[in-house]
């Protein structure tokens, strides 16, 4: 029922646009400040727009949570599932009443980056600063400043992690890919939030004529460009992991005429895994192909990163409590790296984390 | 001097600019009907402009030119040299007095196409019907009934080819690639224009996110292009003749981004040879690596052809006696195909006809 009610803000189509500070966002936000209270937590919305209400109860706490806001035309579900499950969960330990646990509940603010990509997990966890958040805008210019300001947000202080109160920090979400509906899994015990390494490489060769030139005088960046890809493509299966996945969004050629040999060529290749030795595999031997390639056509090739996200590993005992529990619940479950970033990216660097996927319909988030 | 002389029609930088029926493209073809009639040929233009003049020796005739319409910002060199070598061979012949030959002399009009591509030797050999002409714009839209009417040749007949006249077609031109520079040559007798096969490919499969989607489950239309491209690139050498050149100008995916798998990727290819032999087996190989690679990476494949020329073959016998001319003044000289269209293409389909090339500055035409 929550799920469905949070939903109504933003409303779009099956989905929900509610962008970080949008008047939907906000009013979502002041709508799970009072749900949140009636479950008899400590609610605030801090400085950055984060909901934090802190559980009563005495023993060790947990943090559970995710975000509510979404990307433009985003999915009902993505981000507010983490949120609903913790509030769940706050209600379930109070109703309980044993105090064997203390639950926080935190729907963190922009972890889509409308302003600032993890905005809320990162002030909570204290690595942003102040240059940073007065610097942030989103795509129309719009300074983040002016979206604090403009909700009242500017001078109320920042909600902290509190040293020594969390032992965990937990975040369920939908998956966002196909792979437990395509096996026909319930969960997902995510063992790490994959890191990502994206490369802009460009090849430098010779327009010329493609009728008059003969191929041996030929300088083509483009054959150079398809010549490395291909071949990473070829190679890439054998240095990956299970889990390792890869990418050639998009390849452009210069002039880009039928009937002259490209004098320029360049792609962007990215790839992601948890492993950080996989990754620097795979960069190792991007760098070599390309610059192989270079020499074997007569071009030149540069490579510069254009993206670099560090994998960020959970914990292994949180993920074999879950899988304990799927077990006793019979719910069928496999282990895998989340391919796309979480709050949760941010919190294991704190604490020990975990998250739980379950499946996306037709792999879809949004 | 003739060649300076008309170099100084549209001259722009060390080029001209002298598209068809532009002012300057008309002032130079007046000047050379005068030019003409001086070395004692019977001279008109033509009605699509081209300057036809008509030697009056005895014996069998030979028809000698080019063009002397550039395209925008062209060189100086090409079309006009050869016109201008036909001027003074009919001179050279009209001095020696010995009747042995008749020279006719011609610039035919539009050989590069900025209303209708060889429309001055499609004319003259009856090859291009009023319609076509009603109907042949430049690119600004202005069509090319409009350009005749303005420089009063609507209504002028055209010169037709005269049917038993000629014993040959020969047609000097610059080569407008490197190979007679590379290998050091002075002539390159021509053996064939080569024609043109050029396909428009396109695969398509399913745009995914790059991070959640495992390797297995996509449908990557990018690397199919670029597993095909290299695969062709690969074994075309194997199936080419000395002188076959292909080429990929151009590659597109869609939607392009770095964490979208392609969902759609298209690219155009080409390939250039005198063999028609070679030409069917390079179409049916690419027709195969396309279906196979498709199949391979579970996406489609859609080839269109999108130009089509045949080849053109020119004459052996006329090739050997350049040959045996070029020995005789000692330059050193290579059979070779040309790789660009020329006015000999159409010529060749009526006469026997012989180009010959000599070498471009870097390989360049313009």
């Amino acid at each position: 029922g929550d799920l469905r009610a949070l939903a109504q803000f933003g409303k779009l189509g099956t989905g929900v646009d509610r962008t970080a500070f949008s008047e939907a966002d906000m009013e979502a936000r002041r709508w799970l400040l009072r749900r949140m209270e009636e479950a008899g937590l400590a609610v605030r919305i801090d400085g950055v727009g984060n909901v934090v209400g802190r559980g009563t109860g005495g023993g060790p706490a947990v943090l559970i949570g995710s975000h509510t806001d979404s990307v433009p035309k985003g999915g009902w579900l993505d981000g507010s599932m983490g949120v609903i499950y913790g509030l769940e969960i706050a209600r379930a330990a109070s109703e309980s009443g044993n105090g064997a646990i203390t639950v926080d509940v935190i729907s963190f603010e922009d972890e889509e980056g409308t302003y600032k990509g993890l905005l809320g997990s990162a002030s909570f966890c204290g690595e942003i600063g102040a240059e940073e958040i007065a610097g942030a805008r989103n795509i129309e210019g719009k300074s983040l400043t002016d979206a604090l300001q403009a909700h009242g947000l500017d001078g109320v202080a920042p909600e902290r992690l509190e040293k020594g109160r969390y032992a965990a920090y937990l975040e369920a979400h939908i998956e966002q890919g196909p792979r437990l509906e395509a096996q026909a899994k319930r969960i997902g015990i995510v063992t790490g939030i994959v890191g990502i390494r994206r490369f802009h490489i460009v090849f430098d060769g010779q327009a010329d004529h493609a009728g008059t030139t003969p191929m041996a005088l030929r300088k083509d960046a483009g054959a150079a460009a398809v010549t490395f890809a291909a071949a990473m493509l070829g190679d890439f299966p054998a240095l990956a992991g299970e889990d390792t996945v890869w990418n050639i969004g998009t390849v452009a050629f210069e002039p880009g005429a039928a009937n002259v040999v490209p004098s320029r060529a360049s792609l962007i290749v990215e790839f992601r895994d948890t492993s950080m030795a996989i990754l620097d595999t795979f960069e190792a031997h991007v760098a070599k192909l390309a610059d192989d390639t270079a020499r074997d056509l007569g071009v030149t090739a540069a490579i510069e990163p254009s993206a670099t996200i560090e994998p960020s590993l959970l914990d292994d005992a949180l993920g074999a409590h879950m899988a304990a529990a799927a077990t006793e619940h019979g719910a069928d479950f496999m282990l895998m790296p989340s391919g796309a970033g979480h709050d949760a990216m941010m919190m294991a660097r704190h604490m020990p984390s975990a998250m739980l996927f379950v499946p996306s319909i037709g792999g879809r988030s949004h």
